[in-house]
This record gives C-alpha cells, sequence and structure tokens, in this order.
C-alpha cells in the first residue's frame, strides 16, 4: 500500500488527496507538522532530503517527491492524463506554471497569513507576492475563458494541480471576484464525482 | 519545422537548445530580448500569456510553454526520457525541484548579478537566494555521491534541466567548490557526444 506524508492544511498535499479520492486509490496517511520543523528532522530528510511534503512511500519502500511529479506518477494510464502527445506535454506546460508563476504568489501569502504574526517581516513580501498572484490569475482567467478546463476540455491533473490553491486563493489576501472564469472553473472542479475537501482528515 | 523564441543567455533557454542539439533536432531559432521587455508586448503575448520564454512554436503553429514541459515534449520517445513508470516520475521530481527549489536560487542571482546596479534594491534579495541556493545544491551533491546521472544511472532530461543553470552558478556568486559530486557530474554532462555550450548562438 502506499503511504502519504503529508499535513492536512497544505495544499500540495491536498493535490494527492484528491486524485487518490477520484481514482479510489487507497493509501495509509502520516501527517506530518510542518508548523513544528517535522520536515527538517534526519528521520524525515532520510525519506525526502530536500525536507518537504507530501512525500509519497510505494509499497516497495521507494520514495517520491513533488506534488506534481507524483500526481504524474499516479495518474498514469487513467482518464486524468491525456494520452496524446502535444496534450501530455500541456499538462505539464501547466504543472510548471503552477509551482514557478503560481505557489509562490498564491500559496505562500496563505501560508504567511495564517502563521506568521502581523509584525513579522515576512508580511513585507505580501504585496509584490499578491501582484504576481494577480498576474497569475489573469493568465489562468483568459485560458479558462474558451475552456472548461486547462488542457483537452476534460478534468486533468492539471486541473488538480491548479485548483489546489486557487479555489483557497481568498485566505492569502487574493479576491477571486474579477475572475469569473476562474470562479466558474472552480465550482466545475468542486462539483466532479468523487471530490473531497482540502479539509477533510483521510 | 520549430521555432524556439529564446534568448541566449537564458539557462531555460538553453535547456531547449542543448536537447535539440543531442537529438539532432533542427529548428528556427528566434531571439527575443528580455531586457527590453520584448516577452511583455502584445505580440509576444498572444504566443505565451505568461509572457517568458523560452516558448515552442510547433510547425501546425502551436505553441508550448515552460522549459521543462518543452524538454519532455521533444524527449519523448527517445533515450533521454526513461520508459519506466517509476523513472518517469523521478525524472519529473527533479525538473520540479529545479523549478521550484534551484532556479529562484541558482539563476536568479546570476540575472540579478549581471543585470542590475550594485546600488538596486534587488541586490538585497542575494543572501537569502544563496542560502537556498547552496540547499539546493547540498541535495544535488548527496544524491550524485552514489549515481552518476540524476535518474536511472543516465543522461536525461533531468540531468539537461539541472545542468542549465547549475554549470554558471559560480556567475550568481555561488561556489561549487564544496560540491566535488555535482562538479563531477558538470564535466560528465560537458563531455556527453553533441554537447554545445550555453553561449553557442544556434
Amino acid at each position: 500500500m502506499l503511504t502519504l506524508y503529508d499535513y492536512l492544511d497544505s495544499g500540495n498535499g491536498y493535490k494527492i488527496r484528491l486524485l487518490c479520492a477520484l481514482l479510489n486509490e487507497p493509501y495509509r496517511w502520516v501527517e506530518v507538522d510542518i508548523l513544528k520543523g517535522a520536515t527538517r528532522t534526519s528521520e524525515f530528510l532520510a525519506k525526502n532530503p530536500n525536507g518537504r511534503i507530501p512525500t509519497l512511500q510505494l509499497a516497495d519502500g521507494t520514495f517520491l517527491a513533488e506534488s506534481n511529479a507524483i500526481l504524474w506518477y499516479l495518474a498514469e494510464d487513467s482518464p486524468f492524463i491525456p494520452a496524446e502527445r502535444l496534450q501530455r506535454a500541456q499538462v505539464l506546460q501547466w504543472m510548471f506554471f503552477e509551482q514557478y508563476s503560481h505557489e509562490p504568489y498564491v500559496a505562500t501569502p496563505r501560508f504567511i497569513k495564517k502563521h506568521f504574526p502581523a509584525d513579522s517581516p515576512r508580511q513585507a513580501e505580501l504585496p509584490q507576492r499578491l501582484a504576481q498572484g494577480r498576474a497569475a490569475l489573469e493568465v489562468m482567467d483568459a485560458h479558462l475563458k474558451n475552456d472548461a478546463f486547462f488542457v483537452a476540455g476534460r478534468y486533468t491533473i492539471a486541473d488538480i494541480a491548479l485548483y489546489a490553491y486557487t479555489h483557497v486563493a481568498p485566505e492569502g489576501g487574493l479576491d477571486l471576484a474579477p475572475y469569473r472564469n476562474v470562479r466558474a472553473w472552480v465550482d466545475r472542479v468542486a462539483s466532479q464525482a468523487r471530490h473531497v475537501p482540502l479539509t477533510r482528515r483521510p
């Protein structure tokens, strides 16, 4: 059986919980308290030397890191990755967009707002991060103007990767009101069969 | 024929030039001057709404963005992506590591050092970025202790993605001297057949 090392409030971890629910894939769930430094212990670093959750342990003991690489591994040969070469690359395009142009500006503000005091120097990062978060949401909104989902007109792991932090973006100070196509897509993802919310403990 | 929109000094663009050289894949090369804002024009944003190079145009006119997604597209069914499911996911694991935990801390300092004046407020970012760059190099060095390449014991696009900015890390202020396994791997990559340097204009 798979074992998922994860933290409930993590959008990156939620990506894996959501895909496993959609695939009806069972797994053992181990919560790692990132707020108490539990990803920086020598025990955890032996699992993932980069010290991050989610980290997936396969049945043979192998560890796999990086949320979007885990999504790809689990979704191979499922309806959540297209079979066509260009569409597969487009799924990856949006997943790399998510990690480079979206996550640091949509997820990190949420983390700072939730976990750092009002007088923390990290609060000073917010204006610049939120401006880049709005730029990412604009790119998504324009793309979704003519498309129900990000790639191939159907629900794929590109949507799962982007949904994870987009649907909770307001918790970081990003108002979704200006992005009507994004809001419609958020509702569309949440209405899929077998959907589970971020807050549901496995 | 493929058309690559690119900037010569970009490590992300170089990834594609290097893979095309290894694959003996011909392409038209269009330089876009990122320092003069040429990726922010309406003409370029029509090609890539996220306004970044490299962007690849396929023979049918379709545009594909994100350097590591382009690598995956071009390398499919070549020796540079393994066939085995776990190894494919491990290639992606290292490519997501590169974009999230490496590029902002190894490539961005190089960009700041090269293109911003000594009194620019962006210089203040360097100490924190370089500390995270050293952390990324430590993760790589530990992995390479027992492996000649990042995945499957052979040269894949995971190596290409990580080589692009690692081999020029000293230009950003990251000394590679403490990372002997990284240095041996840099030499190993550069000694592969058909290798081309970052500075070679196509």
